[in-house]
This record gives structure tokens, C-alpha cells and sequence, in this order.
């Protein structure tokens, strides 16, 4: 697998969030808090990717990531190519390296890629220019590292940085999800004092990816006095594969409402990647309640995408 | 319904011309005017909007209003999302105003949107944070507003801002069209001195929408005499539900030929809103013809958006 | 058929390489040489089509094409329409033209036109109006005249000047490519010494096509001692149509290998327009290979697309 980091230990690519320690972490949280603070910015802002080309290059349909890439790249002044799959080349059989290939001998400096193969990102790095950016959109049920760094620096704002006091449940279809993946990643770099997982036998990982994880099969249990519940989106066709009985039984058994989530810590925070299945793995009073921060995670992921292009592509 | 006003009577979106009156689209017109006069600007235009974000969120396809709005968004210097509902999470099953959350979560300030449903723009301006502009770029049957305001500017400019002099006709499939309704209000609103309404008993709608209009069924009278005549697009599925005989009877009844217009005014004006059935609705010498001013129609189209923008945006 | 030269002798539109001579074609070769030197040129360059509008109108999925010719439009500082197909009004049923026509009337400039017709693009010019310019992207099997001259300028870094000393041949598909038409005109008006053709007799064209080139249908022979050997993509439909027995037959006889480029010129080129079929009509050693300058031409593709733009808009 191709490094994501330079010889000289520079950061070059973010594939995965595997490999990145607390100090390149918080960096990086650090940036995008500052740049959080001034969003929109001025002028210089503007010019900080001048001249610059960021290509979206997404094979799987996304609302949030490729629109918050979209905006982050222009807020930074870069020109931006939006690759729609559907009406392009792939329907001519062409490779995605040869495509990658093509668009780099245009003049795109970077590229934000999301496919549904794991490890497709890093493959792509591994055939790419030496000067070439790829940032990881989203591969398979393996990494969605901007999410991860996203929902950190949420956790931040609200709890502090002082990870080793937070106790974390994450909770669903831990399985089947890239989100989950980087989430225990970053957590575990910058020293989370418990994380907690916890979703049906059917929906767990092997105990490989919940390593230091305690492990829980109710919710109730779970969510005993955490800081923060990390919900995760249930994928309808989990059913059709006899994963899950039915979704109402889902959202009986792991469905946060607002009576589980009083077992929290009074002041625990919700978080949600999005998009949600209302009333399947979140109740609506929670997902609009005052605990609720799922739209603070949206506004960060601007942010922490400007972070995370400037540091690759204007270091 | 939500209030297109804020409290202090100042337009805060543009969802419908119903309750905006004569000296409200005035403004918005001569602005327009102003804009047309000079549409490619200088740098000075371009900072209009510096730093604001405008979404198109059409959940229905189109070319002139899409495009007519990205233009004017352009011109004023606003960054530009697109959302493309095929290749989106309404594929994932969101819903159209948690989409709307979020995007306005990445910043985004102001939406244009397009949907199938009646009230779908004013239901979305319900749910939008305080400073949130939302533009109804055409929602079932109901609003067109911005279609309205561009087919105003039209007339005004052919015919000068008296409107109470007068005589227009609208022809065709009134009941289905919210650019009909859009324009009613608009021409009342205006002072218009007669209004007319035409097309066969089943494209006709209820009292109520053409109160305070002449109702007519055959075209070669309700022509006779106007300046103008406002022609509507056919939807081809209304042959399928039995609304109409056929094509080639349609416009046998009701396609706008030039024998038929050489009943209006000498120096009447033709009108569409486009796309055109050339050959259902309106003969090709007519649509190409010297009184056609439907080019100028689009062209206005872009001048309005840019008004309506700067107005909500830059107030 | 559409002049693409106003009265006065000037370029107007860019609709075909036939009838541009070799003087025409060496000055935007030489302005595409120029932007390639300092390609992503400064703020001056952005100020080239600043004000102006750029429209891809594609009608046939692609990527190269329309991403090389966005890119090119952004780097000269225009305003760039994309205008999609299938989420468009030609569901509706409007003609190419009154498309045209209603995004000429909302300001665009220029259209780079792409579609399945032969003659489509200069239909369009026929219909535009006077200061409208179109670049056509690709009509049919008739004209991609962007790609002849990339594929010029490409031979020209790598050979020279001088044609007359060229031996060149075109391999495959001749009968249906509109890239082997353009070349075949640019090659014949720099004055190439000799031009060769081979293929398959089911896909090689009309004699006129192919006047005053040899043709050969035995690839060994038509490649020794070329200066470029120019390979076209095998549409895979051609083998449902019965004209190719099969892919694996296909790179039997017709397929560059290194065996068979070996006997060309110690200091051969190979040219593809892409995408590739690797395995095709290409083995991957000589796709990926020391003598192939795929993604020179890729580069050069944006280089002469904004010499074209510049040229025509900015004159």
C-alpha cells in the first residue's frame, strides 16, 4: 500500500487516518478551527489556492462530501472539475487510473476521489504523478478520513481537548462503515479515555477493528455516562441481506431516542454523519434536539476540507 | 404558509408574486432594468455577492431557469453550488429539507429551488435558519415568480409602464401552469388594463385563479384587439390523460398562427416561456417572427434573477 | 454548409479543419505553444475571457473533451455554463437550436458543441447569431478539429517543424473516426511527406477520405520506418455490427505491440486520442511505453483549446 506520507515524513496524500498520529492530527484540527473562525474569509483566503485545480472525482452519489469539497476548494480560490460519472468516460470501459492519469495531464493538481472498492483511493495514489494530491472521499467500509478529522473536531469544540476524560459510544452498522473506521482511528490517536462500539452480533466487525473497544450488544448499556453518542447511518439493503430483521426492530433495539440518551452524561452530545434515516437509527426528537450537533459536524467538514487542502496542496 | 416578508415588511424570499403589489415588483423591475442596461458589468458588479454562496436545488429538469440563474449568480460574483438530485442522497432517501440543512450548514445563503410539489419552496423556507434566502425557481403548479417578473419587464419594455392600457391574453393550458399564475398576479398587481384568458373548457382552471378576468374559449376572438399575447407550453401528457383530442387539433384550436395573431393589435407582442412546441402550440413563422419577443424573454430572465438576487442578498 | 471564416477572411468559428490552411493552422499552434510554456499563466491570463461566456452543450457523454475545454475556459478567467444533457429541456422535446438560441440570449459567447450528427455544429453556427462563436467539440464521424490540432502540436514538439520530412500512418478504425478526419486535413495542410493509412477493409472509408494516402491493411507493413504511429479507439460496437470478428482477433492483426512498433523508426512516436481499449488496439507496454506521448497530447489538449477560445473570443 502506498504511503500517504512523503520520505522526508511530510504529509502527501490523506488516504486513511491509519498511520496519522495525534500530533499531524491536531495540526490539522488546529487549522481548521482557524479557519472555522473566519469561514468565508477574504481576499487572501481567496488566493490561497490560486491557480490551483481540485478535481471531485466521485463514482458513488454524495450529497454532503462532494458539495462540502466543492465549497472548501472554492472558499480557497482554487478552479475546480467536477467529474460526473455517469455522463463520462467510464462508460467507455476506460480504467479509473487511466482516467486519473488524463486529468492530471490537464493540470489537476488534486484530486478528492470516493469509490466504493477498499482501497481504490490508495491505489490511484500509487499510480499518480509525484506531485499529485489524492484525498480519500470515501473507499468501500474503509476509510472516509475528512469525516473522521470532522467529527474530531466537533468533539473538540464541545468537550475540550483534552481527549483522555471522553468516554465514546459509536453505535450501528460498525460492520459495513468507513466512518466508524476513521472515528477509531482518530480517537485512538489522540487518546480517547473509553470508546465504546456497540450494535448487533450481525453488524460488528471483526474484534480486530474494535481493538482497546469495549464491546456492547445493548444500547442501554452502552450509553451509560458517555460525553458523546456517534450514530451511524443504517444502509437499507442490510434487511434485504437478512442482516437486520426489519427496520422498526432496528430502531426498537438501536434506535436513539430521547429516553436512551437520558443514560448519557446531562451534557452529551449527538453526532451523525448523515444522511439520516429518521426513525431507523435516530428519533427525530434527538436528531433536532438541543443535543444534537450534527449540523455543527456539516459546518466543520467546510472546514476541515479547506485545512486539509491547504496543508496538502500550499504547504 | 410562511410570510416571504420579514417583520418589518422587507422581502426576505422570493416564493410567490401573490401579496407582493405594484410598487414592490416595480423596484425589483426598474433594478432589473438597470441591470439589463449594463448585464456584463465591471469588476464592481462582481463583488455584488463576493463570499456568498448560492444552491440551485432543482428536483425537476431545466434548462432556461437553471442555467438563467447559475448566469446571473455568476455575474454577481456568488460562489455556485449545483445539486444534482440524480447523483445525490435523495437517491439515499433524505429528505428535501434535511438536504437543505445541511447545505446550509457547508454556508450556502441562498437556494434557488425547483420541485414538483405545490408549496414545496414556501415548506423549505419554513424550515430554514433566519438568514436563509430561498427563490422559487417554479413549484408545481403554483409559482414561477421570477417568470413573472421577467415576462413584466417584457411588456414594460415594449410597451411602457402604463399598464393600465393594457390588454394581454393568455393562451393555452392555464390550469397546469404556474407561469399563467404568476403572471396573473403580476398583471394585477400592475394595474393591467383587461386581462384575458383562453384555451379549451378542460386546461382551464377554477373561477377563483382567473377572477376578475374574460374567459374565452375560442382564440380567434380572445386575441382581437390585444397587445399581447402570452402563449403557454403543452405538455405532451395531457394528449395522455384525455385533456386534449390531439396534437394536430390543438393547434388546429389553439396554436398560435399568423393568420390568427393579424387579429391583435398592429404592433401586438408574442410570448412563450419556453421550451416550445413548434407546430402545437405556436406556428414556426410566429415563433420566429417579427413580434416574437421571446428571446427577449430570456434574456430579461437573466437581468430579473440578478435583480431578485442582489435585492435578497445584498439588500 | 456554414462558412467558419467571416467576409473579411477571419476565423469566426472553429467547425472543421477542412479548408484551414497551413498558415492558419501553424498560428494557433504557435499561440498553443506559448499558453503550454506558462500554462497556468498568471493574472493576466485570467483576464483574457473575463466577461465572456463559455457553454460546453454536449449531447455525447465525454471526458477528456469537456473537462479539457472547462479547464481551458477557466484559465483564460471566462464564465463556464455547463449545460447536462439529460437533466435538460431536450427531454422536453426543444431542438438543439432553440437551445442554442435561449442560452445566446442569457449572454453566453461561445458554444463548444458536441454531437452525434454529422453537420451538427455548423447547423448550429448557421442558425446563431452574428457574434456568437462555435468550437465544435466533436460532430459524428465528421470533424474533432481541438483533437486534430492537439495531435499536431504534439508532433511538432516532438519532430519539428518540417512535415515534409513526416511519414505518419493512422491505424484502425478509420471508416468512423472523426479524430482520423481531422488529421488527415491538418496533415495534409502542414504538408506531412507521407501519410498512410491501415485497417481492417470493413473500417476503412470512402476513397476520398483517404486521397493521396497509402493504404494498407497489413499493420507490419504499414508501420515500418513512420515517424508517429496514430492509433484510433475500436468502438466496441463495431464487432456486434459484424465489422470485427472479435477484440482478441482485432489485436491480432491490428493491435500495437512492441514487436510491431519495432519496426517503425528507432525514434517513433505513438499517438491515441483515448480513452483506450488496452488489449484492444493497444498493448499496455507500449500505452505505458518509453515511445508513447498519450498524455502529451492530453496536455497539449488544453493548451490548444485555449489558444482556439482565445483566438476566437479575444481576437
Amino acid at each position: 500500500m502506498t504511503s500517504q506520507f512523503s520520505p522526508d515524513g511530510r504529509l502527501r496524500h490523506l488516504l486513511s487516518l491509519d498511520g496519522l498520529n495525534g500530533k499531524t492530527i491536531t495540526s490539522l484540527l488546529d487549522q481548521a478551527q482557524a479557519l472555522r473562525a473566519n469561514a468565508l474569509g477574504g481576499t487572501a483566503l481567496r488566493q490561497t489556492l490560486a491557480g490551483k485545480t481540485v478535481c471531485t472525482l466521485f463514482f458513488e452519489p454524495s450529497t454532503r462530501t462532494r458539495s462540502s469539497f466543492q465549497l472548501a476548494a472554492q472558499r480557497l480560490g482554487a478552479d475546480l472539475l467536477g467529474f460526473d460519472v455517469l455522463a463520462s468516460s467510464a462508460k467507455k470501459g476506460e480504467s479509473a487510473l487511466d482516467t486519473l492519469r488524463n486529468l492530471e495531464a490537464m493540470g489537476v493538481d488534486a484530486f478528492v476521489v470516493r469509490m466504493a472498492e477498499d482501497g481504490a483511493a490508495a491505489a490511484l495514489a500509487a499510480g499518480a504523478k509525484p506531485g499529485t494530491v489524492l484525498i480519500n472521499g470515501g473507499d468501500g467500509r474503509s476509510n472516509h478520513p475528512t469525516q473522521g478529522l470532522l467529527d474530531m473536531l466537533t468533539l473538540r469544540q464541545r468537550k475540550g481537548t483534552d481527549f483522555s476524560r471522553l468516554k465514546v459510544v459509536i453505535v450501528g452498522d460498525v460492520k459495513h462503515s468507513r466512518v466508524a473506521r476513521s472515528d477509531l482511528h482518530a480517537l485512538r490517536a489522540l487518546g480517547a479515555g473509553e470508546i465504546r462500539v456497540c450494535g448487533p452480533q450481525s453488524l460488528l466487525p471483526d474484534a480486530s477493528v474494535t481493538a482497546g473497544c469495549r464491546v456492547f450488544a445493548d444500547l442501554d448499556e452502552a450509553v451509560q455516562g458517555v460525553d458523546a453518542v456517534m450514530m451511524l447511518r443504517l444502509q437499507r439493503e442490510r434487511m434485504d441481506e437478512g442482516l437486520v430483521p426489519s427496520l422498526d426492530e432496528y430502531f426498537r433495539q438501536y434506535g436513539l431516542t430521547s429516553e436512551r440518551l437520558a443514560n448519557a452524561a446531562a451534557d452529551a452530545i449527538v453526532m451523525h454523519p448523515g444522511p439520516m434515516n429518521r426513525g431507523v437509527e435516530i428519533a427525530d426528537a434527538v436528531a433536532d434536539g438541543p443535543q444534537s450537533v450534527i449540523l455543527d459536524q456539516v459546518g466543520n467538514g467546510v472546514a476541515v476540507r479547506m485545512a486539509v487542502m491547504k496543508a496538502l496542496l500550499s504547504p
